[in-house]
């Protein structure tokens, strides 16, 4: 499987750490220590998972190296959703105007992302797709509540989309080399790390510190797992990009990695956690910049627990 | 793919058709004329998607044919999530005690059971899953509303668990001969059919006409083309489980496919549209009846608007 192209999207509204110092008492610089984050972009009055997983599909098609009517695989990735039924994958198919191509969601926490483009290869060796779009999005404002103190200044908003071929169609494609996902509902406190209740309470983070100690844990693992099978090393990688959940998290990993801290991609600084579409912003925002045969890392964990990683080279 | 077993779980508080008439003025009778309903069963204070599923995996482990600690896929179907980061695929590893296998969670409404098999096979087509585990619940009453008149009376709470084998293991092991699904966002009212807004009103059928319509179209047409794909006709079939939303859809399904009337599978008289679980509720219950060398057909259709199909031999 080879990404011919990423596009993001991110909301205009911004909210800086003097807003939940306001509502939430916190102070501006003890949540950029704790946390990285400067500022998150926030959904707009009337925008949601749908209308933000579109707008990344309209920035991404005028990249596309083939027709958008080419693809016969839609699934969105979400734990935000707007609508469970006319669903991100319904409203991408809706928009794009491709009638009776397959479209389904997956739903699996902050490893959603990785889970979405595992399951389109899936399609892929099963002869069911030669080109499909996996679109994230996530509208965590709509679940989470500014005043909560333990994680309401957490979250941003956005979305993601990324176009996929069977086959490699451009010499700038970047081909997957490995994706590996897994659960971890078994491990700590994953039951009560993070919770969202839609129609119980919403976006909460009772246990902020275990889910903090096992994304370390779990990302650093699945990244060493996945160089040393495919053969590489630390030292191979042009970019690594750690789910956007907070600075620490990454640096902490960057560290068990032995990795150049100029290699760690991050835009949690800006957009905070954006949840399972973070990772793919981060890519589309670098995919330019991305010399021939640099290899790239994504390294997720999400609250549940679930983790996974994918291996890339451009032009592969 | 192989079916090994599959067992259901439906909630025992159940609602009859008066209740209707006590909270939203529906004549019983009325009730029973446009959707065959009589009771539906709805889950009970403390009950839930993730604690429905869990029920039905306790159920399916003592018919499994091999140890539940050989799963090494987990796949939740739901579109009425409890918790969308500890979500069902979580619950149920977290439930089964098995770490670090893969887990994720479909949702594309009431196409959801289908999509998930299709992506069951898809693991097992990448070499990735030997033995897979789909476990579908809905909970429609908790974002459902009883005074709704359009549809809250429409609505029933359950779930079902299916083991999956990459290869055969017992003799009465059901073979998967093809799975299809597409997306139909496209047609008619398909974003205004069936909504499920968690955080903007819950569940309405605002188009129910539109929805009827598409659903025995689509269910229709995708049984021809599978059935016909295969090299089968209605008469070879031993059993036919359309989605379980209403009688009327089911029956009207059975006559364009010149099904004879007996070989019509439905539960929806006792249950309710219990969504996407529905048809593999039904699937459960006639399990031990079928035949060697039996043909099911189950065909499906999902506000969004998606649809799919499944043909499998008993034994085969």
């Amino acid at each position: 499987m080879h990404i011919c192209s990423a596009a993001g999207y991110t909301p205009t509204r911004v909210l800086d750490n003097a807003f939940f110092q306001q509502v939430a008492g916190l102070e501006p610089e003890w949540i950029k220590e704790r946390t990285g984050m400067e500022t998150r972009h926030i959904a707009a009055e009337g925008e949601n998972t749908n209308t933000m997983g579109i707008k990344a599909v309209e920035a991404l098609v005028p990249q596309l190296p083939f027709d958008a009517e080419e693809f016969d695989l839609i699934i969105g990735a979400s734990y935000t959703p707007y609508d469970t039924i006319f669903s991100l994958a319904h409203a991408v198919q809706h928009h794009l105007d491709i009638p009776d191509i397959q479209v389904l969601n997956v739903s699996t926490a902050c490893s959603s992302l990785l889970n979405a483009l595992e399951v389109a290869e899936g399609y892929m060796a099963m002869g069911k797709s030669k080109r499909a779009l996996v679109v994230s999005a996530e509208h965590n404002t709509a679940y989470a509540h500014f005043r909560d103190k333990a994680s309401g200044h957490l979250w941003g908003d956005g979305a993601v989309a990324l176009a996929l071929s069977a086959e490699a169609l451009t010499s700038k494609d970047h081909k997957v080399l490995s994706i590996k996902t897994g659960g971890a509902a078994t491990a700590g406190k994953a039951s009560q790390g993070v919770l969202l209740r839609p129609w119980d309470g919403g976006l909460f983070m009772p246990n902020g510190r275990d889910v903090f100690l096992h994304a370390i844990s779990y990302m650093s693992s699945i990244s060493k797992e996945i160089l040393e099978d495919n053969g590489f090393t630390v030292n191979d990688l042009s970019a690594f990009i750690p789910h956007q959940a907070n600075m620490r998290i990454s640096r902490n990993v960057a560290k068990e990695l032995d990795l150049p801290i100029e290699k760690l991609v991050s835009n949690v600084d800006r957009l905070g956690n954006t949840g399972n579409a973070g990772c793919g912003i981060a890519y589309a925002k670098i995919w330019e910049s991305l010399p021939m045969d640099a290899l790239v890392l994504m390294a997720v964990f999400g609250g549940g627990y679930s983790y996974g990683a994918m291996l890339c080279k451009v032009g592969g």
